[in-house]
């Protein structure tokens, strides 16, 4: 297990945030959204994260790099709901030669939700480890 | 508009049967599978469809082909749930040079919940409308 | 079938817009948006258009209505992508006591993606017919 | 985290298996199955699983009682692709008086491609925490 990172619950250690809107579709039968969308929630943020910093996904796997999932944790604290404005904040740490971790605080009106944390291996277009991209560890979105 | 195959109420219309059992994860907070489920459980059929005629679509993909989903209509009778051994009737339909149609009746326990029809189009790896391949008249599911 | 609207291909014939940016989730294998996002799509820029017309989602179903799918058509002209920034333009039509349809053009930088209509029917609580509550004949997208 | 169980990585730790067969839907432009994907199919299992013990879900959740997910772990170590005969292997675990957890093995053709852990309270309908059916602890998977 790589996974070390360890969310703050303080939105203020965050440095960049993501609203997203849960769908109907993303509901199930207890009324609340499914958990499996969470992990889409993280990638959507991700996505945003890594474009605010200047390199929109498409460009970098343009460029030939892929960030791979290779480990996913989620805790969940409390339940979200349909249409709920869901704040997403992220934290990028333990960045090393091939791998780096984001934090993530998910909130709504300030109240917490759930935490997570996932781990990205930089990968080629045939899926074999490569190098990280010198910027990521810009990106730390702490500071 | 392409659709033109009217789905058979009749389950002995249709030579082929696929089963699924919806996910909990495919369920809404109304209690009922959600809509946006049967796009899947409608390609899962068929790519069942395409296997039992000796095509596997990892295979047909490998040849350079695909089968784009040119249309899709979808009309919901009654609901499904949770779990509900849905039994997915088939038919191949109006097939023409680049394009054929297939007709599905849904059905659990032998009572209609679901009629759909959609309409696909030979493409090659580029996307560009391609020949269909030889064999697809011959899936025609009616005989 | 009872859906019967015709989408126009003109933008400027529907009154509602609403943007969806396709997640890296909802990609396949082909490298463009699945089919199957597209009810999802259709479903959030539905919420988007009854919110807008002062009918959250969250307060109709409080009031103990919804509206279930009946039918749902989609014609995909050309593939969506990633993060592409897809309009939406609704219609709403063919309003009846019970059932209310609606047209959808998808266009990606005023280039048409797909047309798509779906039929709705008001439920009850117990997922019995209901009558159309009156504002929705006031949300004609139109005019 | 109350995460605490480490999947074994010898399929013959297990006492459960549920086979799934990813759908096309599942893909994405990497060409490989999402990793959202996972936490579905985990679920899948997981009620495959109870079912066997003789407690189908919907008989649970008509009882009163929902498992909410309090924790989801996946680990990523090959990728899996369209239409792979992925079988799950599972070991419940760390059985408390309102919490259990479950190990999961993935594997194709006896090949490791994930690892997962998730821990889930027992809640009743409103939601809250509710104390776990005596026979939880007999649905061990590993005697």
């Amino acid at each position: 297990m790589r996974l070390s990172l360890e969310p703050s619950l303080d939105a203020s250690d965050y440095r960049f945030v993501h609203r997203v809107r849960p769908r109907f579709a993303e509901t199930d039968a207890m009324g609340i959204i499914h958990h499996g969308a969470y992990p889409v929630y993280l990638e959507e943020a991700r996505a945003a994260l890594i474009a605010a910093a200047g390199h929109p996904y498409t460009a970098v796997r343009r460029d030939g790099v892929d960030f791979a999932v290779l480990e996913l944790y989620v805790r969940h604290r409390r339940p979200l709901h349909f249409d709920d404005p869901v704040d997403l904040h992220l934290a990028v740490g333990a960045v090393t030669r091939t791998t780096f971790q984001v934090a993530y605080l998910l909130t709504v009106g300030g109240e917490t939700r759930a935490t997570a944390v996932t781990v990205h291996g930089a990968v080629d277009g045939a899926g074999r480890p490569a190098r990280l991209p010198g910027w990521v560890a810009e990106v730390d979105g702490t500071g």
